[in-house]
């Protein structure tokens, strides 16, 4: 990857992820060795106009000594300027700008607190690396491992348009004219059709349709996830009926693959859950807690996200869950619903598990309180006027 | 170098420098590139029981995209986590290791309140690095001159010594005694004599002799700089007169170096600079205000000192001082003295240039109050019974 492409993703970082703007204070977190990247959105932030740009290098190897030589019970100890610069960089009405992947990174509790008092305009882009290359293309050796995964990110945040900030913009606008249509269809349910597959997914009377753009306080647009190709809501968690086949592996945070998913619901329980493999692993963490066997997101994605058409594994939730349409066993959005009795009923558990259930061969369907059919996704296209427009 | 040579040198910063104590939150200050030193200062910290090793790592690359990029009137600017972090560490009453010749380091403010509130037991050590070898060895090749490096830094260090841990307690408790000697002696002034040196400098009635390990105030010792071989303090700046040749070259900031230099002195007054080469760009240093004529130190190294041994200009000051006694220009130490009258009278200026004056071949006198003279070094060796017994 020349100079260039790495310009390009850092482009794509700073002006469609985090939008930053002229005299803000840029937080990047990368992980040791990621210095190339971390320079280039350096660059690209200051010749946008950023203030100043502090990267975070967090190293792993430093970690593992810890893990190896300090006492057992100082490993949850996190010192208190990690949690500090971003509530600082909150407080400047900064930027942030996460390289994906870093397993190691440790739990920031004031993480939350910025997110939620949406101070900063933030975003997490991926990067290419050679153990992720690896990992997603096992059959060929390091090199071709690495130039293919540059070249399938690069298609998937549509670096390969003449202009992909337009690109995305152009997409984006999509999305939110999905969402906004879907929201205001005031769908009772979601009927999801196709080979093994026939699933109602109720919702809450104000399940509320969002796409991944959100805006901080101060009205910054950003972008939390690139690419991001999905619309989504919270269901009601007592009313899912009927059965469902995954239509891609399912990759659980230990790396454990889980082929052939199919499961089996009733009153919004999962009553069954069967696999070719790997499914043990997964009835285990939906026992977790009561909320863990049931729905907190259902999400719905068109044929047009790249990320489904190359049919890749990325073995990374924030790329792969951009696939296909899908659902999560676990917690979900209170801020996807607009009562204080509907965020009551939001589903709550300690865990989130998106699995993928669409693709062109899956039906989806409105279902309106009255008994009215929408037709919102045929062969993996919007079937809504708004968006289609 | 080995992992075992690294491993020793960390152990140094670690144990003899810094001091780490079971249960302290370390930082460490390295610049990208510095990985394998950090690691093993990381590794040794945790070993010592340390409970959390922060290693900040500053990009100059990152640095250099600022320069080059962001507005010129921004590059004051220094984000406030920087500081926060130092004050956090002192609050928890942490440690620090700082990995030396970090030039583009920003400024921060916040340092001079951790050193002089005494929360943290800070050091700075050396690390060879491939600039740093071509810098002091240019006419060898790059391999060669890093070779030559690590061994002559390993030399100075100790690290040759069977146990460097104790040779180290070995030479500070020397150096401490001969501290307590010099301040217990009362002397008036100090002479010294050699060829073209002939200078008596004055002292302030409460001049104490200090050495490089101090104390928090929480009683953990701890050597801001390994290595160390100086006693010094602070003269009275009035009381200078004679002449003096430097015993070896001088660096400035800029890299200038200043060859055969000769000084004049009359009632504290540089009134004569000459110098075989680059006098000018001292001269002018010299003249930035009042106090940068006046000398703010004194210091005595004995024969003992491996730097001085080896005879290598290490173009880093905190090394080449501790090669022979020398004297600096520009400001004391008012920590140095014992009453208000006499810190009122310690010199002040924005500048410090140390330079050397000693050796063998030029003998230091004690002069008392009564007229007694005290010899203190000859042929570069301690005469003082505290100190050779």
């Amino acid at each position: 990857m020349g100079k260039t492409d790495l310009s390009r993703l850092a482009d794509l970082a700073v002006a469609v992820g985090a939008n930053v703007q002229e005299g803000q204070v840029v937080g990047v977190v990368a992980e040791y060795g990621q210095e190339e990247f971390a320079r280039a959105i350096a660059e690209s932030a200051y010749k946008r106009g950023a203030k100043f740009v502090d990267v975070w290098y967090f190293d792993p190897l430093v970690k593992r000594a810890r893990i190896e030589f300090a006492p057992e019970d100082s490993l949850d100890y996190v010192p208190p300027w990690f949690g500090e610069r971003l509530l600082k960089l909150g407080e400047l009405g900064g930027a942030n700008i996460a390289i994906r992947g870093m397993m190691m990174l440790p739990r920031i509790a004031e993480t939350n607190v910025i997110v939620n008092e949406r101070t900063v305009n933030w975003t997490v882009v991926p990067y290419p690396t050679p153990p992720w290359a690896r990992t997603c293309f096992p059959d060929l050796d390091d090199e071709a491992a690495l130039t293919r995964l540059w070249s399938e990110v690069q298609h998937v945040c549509r670096l390969d348009e003449p202009d992909p900030y337009e690109a995305w913009q152009d997409r984006i606008e999509a999305l939110e004219r999905a969402a906004a249509a879907l929201t205001e269809a005031k769908l009772d349910a979601v009927h999801f059709e196709g080979e093994g597959t026939d699933l109602t997914i109720g919702l809450l009377p104000t399940s509320t349709w969002r796409m991944a753009r959100w805006s901080t306080a101060g009205g910054i647009k950003h972008i939390p996830n690139v690419p991001t190709e999905e619309v989504f809501t919270s269901p009601d968690p007592e009313r899912v009926d009927g059965y469902v086949r995954s239509t891609k592996p399912l990759v659980l945070s230990d790396g454990t693959v889980v082929r052939g998913l199919g499961v089996g619901f009733e009153g919004g329980r999962a009553v069954e859950v069967t696999a070719d493999e790997g499914g043990e692993v997964l009835e285990v963490r939906t026992q977790i807690d009561p909320g863990a066997c049931r729905l907190g997101e259902v999400a719905l994605v068109d044929r047009e996200s790249r990320i489904g058409q190359l049919g890749t594994v990325f073995y990374e939730t924030l790329l792969d869950e951009n696939a296909a349409s899908h659902i999560a066993f676990g917690s979900g959005f209170r801020w996807a619903v607009e009562t204080d009795d509907d965020r009551a009923r939001v589903n709550k558990s300690a865990v989130h598990i998106d699995f993928m259930i669409g693709g062109d061969d899956v039906s989806v369907t409105g279902l309106t309180s009255d008994g009215e059919r929408v037709p919102l996704l045929r062969d993996g296209v919007w079937q809504i006027a708004a968006v289609t427009a």
